[in-house]
C-alpha cells in the first residue's frame, strides 16, 4: 500500500515534517531511492510490513483536534477536591505554569546525560533534593521518582537488597490502599511475604526485612513512628515511612525519629492533581543506604576551570550498565513535575511553605472541631468522620454542592483540606454534615512530641527568589543554560528527540483536565475515560495488539508490566515453573533490569556480528531452557538501528517451544502505520508514549509506558490499584491510568496525523537517518546496515578505528558538538566507542545539513591529530566545549585559535550562539566526592578552591 | 491614612512587589527614613494626598482572581464568526500563542529604541514590514499602527500634508461603518470637509485633499479602483485604499492600481478577534510619500563591524521632538500583534497564505451560488444577500445554530467567511437560509481584471520555516537576542515597565474572551462587558473622576479623546472660540502632538528651573489668552519626576480663566491609591494601563490609554464608532472598547492588589526611585528634587558635566549598560544629556544593586578618561557594547582587556551573561539610506562588503 504524500502546510503532517516536499525528494536522491515507496521497500522486509492499515480516524487540522478535546474537557466536572488519599488541591503559581511547565525550553530538555548542556535544570532537580533531604530529615534524596506507590514498591526493594536475609515486610495498614495495592503485589513478585497489618500491636514475629509506616495514615491520622522504628531496628530490619511533604513542615521529621528510608509524593507541592499524574514521587534514605538508591541523583562536581557543576551521578549511570543485577529498573522519572515542585518551594520559602501548612491544618482543626463523630484525635490535614449508614448520602450532596469527598466505607467519610480551602468552604463543609462551623480556633491537633523543632529548607536558595519577577527570572535563567528542543535537533539515538505538538500540549493545562482527582467517580470523569478509551483503541490498532492500558507511568513499568502479564499468564495455565526470559545480549540494559522485577531469570541470547540474534544460539537456548522458558524479549529493530529479516523466525521458535514474544517498542517509532508488532510475532509490548509519540521528556520524565497485550493476556494487564483481584493483572502505579494528565499530548499527535501521517512520520524517520549515515559514511563507518545497505530509523556511527588512531573518543566528539549548538548523540549505547544517531522525521534538511557540517569539521580536526598536525592533549576537541568566558580570557594558552574553539564553522558566525555554562565537567571527581544537595552560595565565589568548598 | 504593610507572601500583592519586607526597610533607612509612611509624607505633597480611599474590593488571591474571570469568560458565548464588517475568524497556529503571545520574552519587551538589544523583534517587524510592502505592491510600509479606523484618518492626514491644498476629502460609502465613523470625525476635527460617497458615480467637484476606497466594500463587493484613482490624480488630489490583506492574495494589488497609500488590519494574519482589539494595522506608500508615513518604521543599517543590523528609522525618532509640528501623535502602536501577523506569513508562506484565500473563496462562491438574491456579483470573502423583511430572525436563527451573522439591515444579511470554515458550514449557513448547497464549484468571483498576476511574499524569509520546528526554533532565536524584563530590570524614566502578571496573562488565550466577535450582540458579551464596567469603575475610583472609557488604545488616543472631549465640551457651552492649549516646555512631545490633532492651537508655558511649571509666565499667558484658552496639558509629577507642589494653584488659575486643566496620566504610578488628579483639580486624564496598570509593553504595544473625566464632560467621552451621534464624543477606535482583548489584565492587576495593593506599590516606587538616586548621587547628580529633597517615581541622572569632561556622552552609557546585561534608561528625555531612571516597585533589592555596581563601574571608567589614563576614542564605553564574537577575535587591538570589555564586574563573571548580537550601530548610516524590508539573504553573507549589500 503506497504511502499519500504530504504536500507543505496542507495539514498538521506537514507540520510535524522537517522536510519540505523539495527536501524529501533531495534526500531521496542522496540516498539513492526515487520515492518513499522505494526506500520502505527496500528498508522494511516485507515479512513485517502490516497486512491491513491501522483504522484511525481522519486526521484533524489542529484547530478542530482542540475543539475536540474541548468538548472531551467539559465532559469532565470539577469539583473543590478534598478527597485525598494521596492527591490534594494545590495551587500552581501562574509564573510556574508558564514559565515551567508550558516553556518548550524546560518541556522539551532530554534527560540530563550531556551535564555541560543541562546545568539549568540539574540545579532545578538539586533544589528539589535538597528539599525532600531537609524535610525528611535524610540526609540523601533521588531526584524523583514515579508515584508514591511504586515510590514504596522501590524502599521494600532497598530494603530487602540492604538487609540482605529475611522475605518478611510488614506493611502499615493505614498506607493509602493503592500504595498498599502496588507495594504488596510488587513484593510479592519478587517472593517477598507480605502482611499488611495494625503496627500499634508493635512488630510481631522474625525473618523481617522490614516495615513500612504510614505518616499520616489514609485517614489522616496522624501516629508517632517512632516505637515501632525502634523494634524493627532493634530485629535487624529496617524502617520506610511514606510521608506527606507538606505535614513535614510541621511534624518531625521520619529521620529525625529514626527512618532509613522516607518516600511519598510532592504533587501537593504546585502539580496539578492531572487526574493521577505526572507527579513526582521522592525517596530519601540515610547516608548508610546512599549507594543502593534508586533512580536518578544529581550530583555536584566541578568542570575544567575548578567550577562547581552539577552532573548525575555515578549511579545513575550504572543502572544502564547493571542489566541483570540492576537492583531497579528506573530511568525515566518526573523531572518535569519534580522542577515544578521544587520552583514551587523556593517561590513559598520555608515560612510560606509553613503558612500554607498552617492554614491547611487550621482549617481542618476547625471542621473537626464543628461536626460530630470524628474519628482521630491527631491530624494533619484529613479528618475521618463516623456517619454511620450515610457516607454515600454525603459524599453526594457534597457533589451537588461542588465538593469531592472520600466515602471511605458506608459509615465513614474522609475530608481533606488543600491549599484552595477558604473558611467559607469549612463552613459549607459543616453544614453538608449537619451542624454549622465554629469560630475559627488556634487549638492544634498534631501532638507535642511530633511538633517539629528544626527548621526545614534552610539552604539560601529557598529565602532567594520572592516576588513575581525574580521567580520568573530564576526560571528564564536556568532554561537559558540548557539546551533543548526548541534551539536545536537532540539526535540521540533509541530516545527519539521528535517534535511534541504545542497543540497537544497547551491542553494540559485546561482545569476540565488538570484539576480532576484520580479517585473522582466515573460520572465526574466521562471526557477523561473517553479520551483514554480513544488513545488506547488508537495505539491497539498502530501496535496490531487486542488491548492496551496506559496505567505504566514509564516504559520500564510498561515492561514490568508486560513481563508481569506472562508470569500471571502462565501461572493461569499451570506452567509455573517458566521463570525464563531470553534477553539478547544487544537489548537494553532496562530489558534485564524489569525481567529481574518479575522475578525471572535472564539467559542471554548472543548476537551476531550484524546485531541481529544469533538463530543457533537461540536455538541452543531453547533446546537447553525450554520448558521453563516464560519469554523471550526482543527490541524491534534492534537497538543496533536495523530491522532483522529473521524477527519472525525468531518468534515463531519462542512459541513453539511454549514462550510468549515481548516485543520492546522503544522503536515503534520505525514502525508506526507500516508494521505491527502484534502481527508479526508479539505477545506483548510496551510504547514509549514520551519518544514515538510526542511526550516531550521534560528533562527526565514524564513518561508514560502503555502496555500492549494479545488477547489471551488482557486479562493480566495492570488492574486498578484500587480493585485489585489476585486472578487480575498486577497494578503497576498509584492510579488506574497513571500519568493520565499528559495523555492529551500523544491524543493529538494521532489525531491529528492519522495512518497516512503515521506511515509518513516513520517513513521519513527512515529516510533521516538513512540520509545522515549516507551523508556522513566516507568520514564515520556506520556500524550495521540491514537489507540493501540501509539503517533503520538511526544508525550508529563507529568511532573506534578513530580513537586508536588518535585519541579522539566518542565522548570527545559529544563535548565538541557541544561548540556547534548540538546535543550530542547516544553515547555508548549499545555499542561501546560509537555514537548512535536518530534524526527523526521533524528535522528539516537544513538541520541535518548543520549537523553534517558539525560532524565534517570535527573529523577534519581529527584528522589533525591524525597526521600529526596537532597534538591530542593540545587539541580543539579535547579541551571543548568552550564556555564564553574561557574563549574570551585575556590569557590564550592554547595551540588553536579561539575563532577555532568557539567559532568553528561560517554558519555559526552567523548565527546567534549557545555558549555552555560550564567546561566539561570532571565525572570521576563528582564521582569521588559525593555531593548531592545545594552547594553554599560561597561554592559559587570566584576567589575560593573548589575542592574546599565542596568538601 | 497609614499604609498597610504587606508581609512577604502573603498575598499577591507581595509578589508583585520586587523588595521583601527587610529589603524595603534596608532601603528605607539608606533613604534616611523611618518607615512608608514618613517617606511619603516627605515626598507627596499634602496638597494632592486624597480625602479618600479609593474603594476597590478587597485584594483577591492569584487563583481566585483567575476563578472569578473563567465566571466572567462563561458569561460570554462564543459562536463560530461569520459576521466579517473588519474582523474576520482565524487561526493562530499553536506554535505561535505559545511562542510569541505568550512568551515573556517577546510581550514583556520595550519599544526596540535600543537597536543592540532588540535585533529580534526588529526583524519580527521588519517581516511584517515586507508583507505589507509585497501585498499591497507599495515600496514603504511602518511597522504597525492601531487599527483600521485611526490608520484611515492617519492616511488622509498624511493626504492632506502631502497634497498641501484642499480641504475636501471623498470617502467611499463602502467603507465598514466603523471606519467612516472614525476616519470622518478624525478629520472633521482639523476642519476638513468629508464627504461619503458613492465613488461609483466618479470624482466630482474642486478642493480636493483625496479620496478614500474600500477594497472590498463592506458589503464584501470587489470593485476595481483604477479610474477613481485616475480621475482623483489627474485633479490633483491622492487616493488611499483601504485593503484586506488576505484578499491581496488574489485580487491586483492596490499599489499596481495607483493607489498612494493602503491601509488595514492584519487581524486576520492569525490574531484572535479579542472582542475588537488589539490588532496590528498597517500602512504602507509610495516612495514620494515615503518622509510623510506615521508610527515606527523599522530600518536597516550597519553595526560598528560593517554587518546589517536593524534600528528604528530617523523619522520614528523625529516624532518625538517634532511637538506641536508634528503630524501625528501615535507612538506606542501594536508591535506584539504585528509580530504575531508576521509569523503567521513567514509559516503559511505565499503558498499556505494562497491556499487559505482561495478556500475562503470558494467557500463564499458556493455559498453564494446556493442562496437566492445574492447581491453584489463580485467578492473574495462576504456575501450580502438580500432578505426582505427577514434579517433580523435569519441572524437570530443562525445564533441558535451556533453561527454569527451580520443584519446589515432589517432587510440584508451579510455572512463572510474565515479560515476555520467547513463544507459542513457552508451546507448549515445555506439551510439558514431556507436552501441547500450546491455541490463545491471552481467557480471564480473576482472579477479577470483584478486577479493578482505578480507574485507577492517572494523574499526568502516567508518560505524558509515550514515545519512547526522550524516556526519554534525561528520564534526562540529572535527572542533571545532581545532583552526584556524576563531577564532584566529595564529602568525606563516614563515607561514604567513593572511586573505583567502572569494571572492576568494567561486569560487573553481563553477562547470564551479572545474569540469573541467585537460586533457580537451584548446577549454573547455579557462576560466581557461586565468586567470591562468594572474596570472602568475602578479605574474612576483611583483617579477621581467620574467615568473612564476604555476605547482609546493608546495613551496618545486617550490624550486625543479627551482633547476632543473638552473642545466638544467648550462647542456645547458656546464657548467655541475657546481653542488655545497650554503646554508646558517640559510636556511629552505627544502632549503638543495630540493638542494639534485636536485642532487647538498650542502656547507653551515656560518650566523654572527645578522642572515646576512657571507661575509667572502661566498668569502671563493666562492674561493674554484667557478668553481662547481651552485647557492646560500638565504631566503630574511632571516629567521631571518631581511631585510640585503648586499643582492645585495651577489648576486653580486655569479654572478661573475658563479652561479644563487635562492631567496626563502617564506617571500615575505615581499616585494610584495615594493621590487623585481628579481631586485635586484636573477635568480630564488619560492612563496608559500599559504602564501603571501592567499590560505588558510587547516591544511597542499593545497599548490602552483609556480617558477618565469629571461629570461634565461625560457626554463627551468617545462613542460607540457604530452608533455615532453628533452630540456625544469622537470615536477615537474602531470598535466601542478599543483593545478590550488584554483588558484582563488590568482588572487581575487590580482585583489581586487592591486598595492597599496600589497604596503600597505607589510607596515602593517612590521608595525604589529614591534609592537608587541616593546611592548613585555621589556619581551622577540627580538633576531635580522635590521638596525634602526627594524624587518622585524616577530620577534624572545629569550626565552633562561628565560629559564635558570626558566626551562619554549618555548615550555612551546607554550602549556600555548592555554589557552589564542592562537595558539602558531613557535618554535624553526630558533633558538632552542626561538619563532618566525609573525601577519601579517591582524590583528587588538585589537588582536594584546590580544596577548601582554596573553605574558605578561606568563612572569609574569614565573617571579614567577624565583624569587623562584612557583615550575616549579607545575607551571601553566608547566601543560598548560588545558581541561574542568580537571578544572572542583572534585579534584583540584595544588598550582595554577583553575581561574589561565583556565581564567587568565579579558578579558578571558568576551569571550566564547576555551578549548583543550586534555592535553599536550606526544610525547615521541607516537615516542616509533608508531600506525598510528585509534584506536578502546574501547580505548576511560575512564575505562580502555591507554598503554594497544594502544598496
Amino acid at each position: 500500500m503506497p504511502l499519500t504524500p504530504v504536500s507543505d502546510g496542507t495539514n498538521y503532517t506537514s507540520r510535524h515534517l522537517g522536510p519540505s516536499r523539495s527536501e524529501t525528494e533531495e534526500m531521496l536522491r542522496t540516498v539513492g531511492y526515487g520515492s518513499l515507496d522505494e526506500l520502505l521497500d527496500a528498508a522494511l522486509p516485507s515479512s513485517i510490513r502490516q497486512q491491513k492499515a491501522p483504522e484511525l480516524p481522519e486526521a484533524l487540522p489542529e484547530h478542530e483536534a482542540q475543539e475536540r478535546l474541548r468538548e472531551l474537557a467539559k465532559k469532565n466536572v470539577v469539583l473543590k477536591s478534598y478527597y485525598g488519599q494521596g492527591f490534594s488541591d494545590t495551587l500552581t503559581p501562574a509564573v510556574i505554569r508558564r514559565g515551567v511547565l508550558e516553556d518548550a525550553g524546560w518541556y522539551t530538555a532530554y534527560t540530563p546525560y550531556q551535564p555541560e548542556i543541562s546545568q539549568g535544570r540539574l540545579e532545578a532537580l538539586l533544589n528539589f533534593q535538597t528539599m525532600i533531604q531537609e524535610l525528611t530529615g535524610l540526609p540523601i534524596s533521588n531526584a524523583s521518582l514515579l508515584d508514591e506507590a511504586s515510590a514504596t514498591a522501590e524502599a521494600i526493594g532497598l530494603m530487602s537488597r540492604a538487609v540482605k536475609k529475611g522475605r518478611r515486610v510488614l506493611l502499615d495498614e493505614r498506607l493509602h490502599p493503592q500504595v498498599l495495592a502496588v507495594a504488596a503485589e510488587r513484593a510479592r513478585a519478587v517472593e517477598l511475604e507480605v502482611e499488611i497489618t495494625d503496627l500499634t500491636a508493635g512488630v510481631v514475629g522474625e525473618d523481617l526485612v522490614g516495615v513500612v509506616i504510614a505518616y499520616p495514615g489514609t485517614e489522616g491520622d496522624l501516629k508517632d513512628p517512632s516505637s515501632v522504628i525502634e523494634e524493627i531496628h532493634s530485629r535487624g530490619g529496617l524502617a520506610t515511612v511514606v510521608a506527606d511533604p507538606l505535614a513535614l513542615l510541621l511534624v518531625s521529621s521520619p529521620g529525625s525519629l529514626g527512618a532509613d528510608v522516607v518516600v511519598g509524593s510532592s504533587q501537593r507541592f504546585g502539580v496539578p492533581l492531572f487526574y493521577g499524574g505526572p507527579h513526582a514521587a521522592y525517596i530519601a534514605v540515610t547516608e548508610k543506604l546512599k549507594r543502593q538508591i534508586p533512580g536518578r541523583i544529581v550530583g555536584v562536581s566541578k568542570d575544567a576551570e575548578e567550577r562547581p557543576a552539577y552532573r548525575l551521578s555515578l549511579q545513575t549511570r550504572e543502572q544502564h550498565i547493571r542489566r541483570e543485577r540492576a537492583t531497579s529498573n528506573i530511568c525515566t522519572a518526573q523531572a518535569l513535575l519534580a522542577v515544578v515542585a521544587s520552583m514551587y518551594a523556593v517561590y513559598h520559602g520555608p515560612e510560606g511553605l509553613k503558612r500554607i501548612a498552617r492554614r491547611i491544618h487550621a482549617h481542618a482543626v476547625r471542621f473537626a472541631a464543628s461536626v460530630d463523630n470524628v474519628r482521630h484525635e491527631s491530624f494533619f490535614d484529613a479528618v475521618t468522620v463516623e456517619v454511620p449508614g450515610k457516607a454515600q448520602a454525603i459524599v453526594d450532596s457534597a457533589a451537588e454542592a461542588g465538593y469531592l469527598l472520600r466515602a471511605i466505607d458506608a459509615d465513614t467519610v474522609g475530608v481533606s483540606f488543600g491549599e484552595s480551602a477558604t473558611d467559607a468552604d469549612v463552613e459549607k463543609l459543616a453544614e453538608l454534615f449537619g451542624t454549622s462551623a465554629v469560630e475559627p480556633t488556634d487549638e492544634q491537633r498534631i501532638p507535642d512530641a511530633l511538633v517539629r523543632q528544626d527548621a526545614p529548607l534552610s539552604h539560601s536558595i529557598f529565602t532567594s527568589v520572592n516576588s513575581e519577577t525574580q521567580m520568573m527570572r530564576y526560571i528564564r535563567q536556568l532554561g537559558d543554560k540548557d539546551l533543548a528542543l526548541d534551539r536545536t535537533m537532540i539526535p540521540l539515538g533509541s530516545c527519539t528527540m521528535k517534535l511534541n505538538p504545542t497543540a497537544g500540549l497547551e491542553t494540559i493545562s485546561w482545569p476540565e483536565f488538570a484539576n480532576i482527582h484520580p479517585f473522582a467517580p466515573d460520572s465526574q470523569t466521562a471526557g477523561w475515560r473517553e479520551l483514554i478509551a480513544e488513545l488506547e483503541g488508537w495505539l491497539a490498532e498502530l501496535t496490531g495488539y487486542d488491548t492496551v492500558s496506559v496505567q505504566p507511568n514509564a516504559g520500564s513499568q510498561g515492561e514490568l508490566a508486560g513481563l508481569l502479564a506472562i508470569r500471571r499468564y502462565h501461572l493461569a495455565q499451570g506452567e509455573g515453573e517458566r521463570n525464563i526470559c531470553f534477553i539478547p545480549a544487544s537489548a537494553h540494559g532496562t530489558n534485564a533490569a524489569s525481567a529481574v522485577l518479575a522475578h525471572l531469570k535472564v539467559v542471554v541470547v548472543a548476537t551476531a556480528d550484524d546485531g541481529s540474534i544469533d538463530l543457533e544460539d537461540l536455538d541452543e537456548k531453547i533446546e537447553k531452557h525450554g520448558n521453563e522458558l516464560a519469554a523471550i524479549m526482543i527490541t524491534y529493530p534492534s537497538t543496533h538501528g536495523v530491522f532483522e529479516d529473521s524477527v519472525r523466525e525468531v518468534c515463531e521458535k519462542v512459541h513453539a517451544a511454549g514462550g510468549q514474544v515481548y516485543i520492546d517498542g522503544a522503536n515503534m517509532n520505525a514502525m508506526s502505520g507500516l508494521a505491527k508488532p502484534g502481527e508479526f510475532g508479539g505477545d506483548v509490548s510496551h510504547l514509549n508514549l514520551h519518544k514515538t509519540f510526542t511526550i516531550p521528556h521534560g528533562g527526565g520524565g514524564p513518561g508514560v509506558g502503555p502496555v500492549a497485550v494479545a488477547k489471551h493476556l488482557a486479562p493480566y494487564l495492570p488492574a486498578d490499584p484500587l480493585a485489585t483481584d489476585s486472578n487480575a493483572g498486577v497494578p503497576v502505579a498509584s492510579t488506574r491510568y497513571g500519568s493520565a494528565g499528559v495523555l492529551q499530548i500523544p491524543w493529538a499527535y494521532l489525531a491529528m496525523t492519522g495512518t497516512d501521517g503515521q506511515a509518513n512520520a516513520t517513513a521519513h524517520a527512515i529516510l533521516g537517518a538513512n540520509y545522515l549515515a549516507k551523508r556522513l559514511e566516507d568520514d564515520f563507518p556506520v556500524l550495521y546496515t540491514g537489507k540493501s545497505g540501509l539503517v533503520g530509523h538511526e544508525c550508529i556511527l563507529d568511532l573506534r578505528e578513530l580513537t586508536d588512531a588518535s585519541q579522539v573518543t566518542a565522548a570527545d566528539v559529544c563535548k565538541r558538538l557541544v561548540d556547534f549548538g548540538f546535543h550530542a548523540p547516544t553515547l555508548a549505547f549499545p555499542v561501546a566507542g560509537t555514537l548512535m544517531v536518530e534524526p527523526t522525521e521533524s528535522e528539516d534538511l537544513g538541520e541535518l545539513e548543520r549537523f553534517v557540517e558539525a560532524m565534517k569539521t570535527i573529523r577534519a580536526e581529527i584528522q589533525e591529530i591524525i597526521d600529526g598536525k596537532v597534538d591530542y592533549e593540545d587539541s580543539v576537541i579535547r579541551h571543548a566545549p568552550y564556555t564564553m568566558q574561557s574563549v574570551t580570557a585575556d590569557e590564550w594558552n592554547h595551540s588553536f585559535s579561539r575563532t577555532q574553539a568557539a567559532w568553528p564553522t561560517n554558519s555559526l558566525k552567523s548565527s546567534y550562539k549557545y555558549f555552555p555554562p560550564v567546561r566539561r565537567i570532571d565525572e570521576a571527581y563528582g564521582d569521588r566526592n559525593l555531593v548531592c544537595s545545594c552547594p553554599p552560595p560561597e561554592a559559587f565565589d570566584l576567589t575560593t578552591d573548589t575542592d574546599e568548598k565542596l568538601s
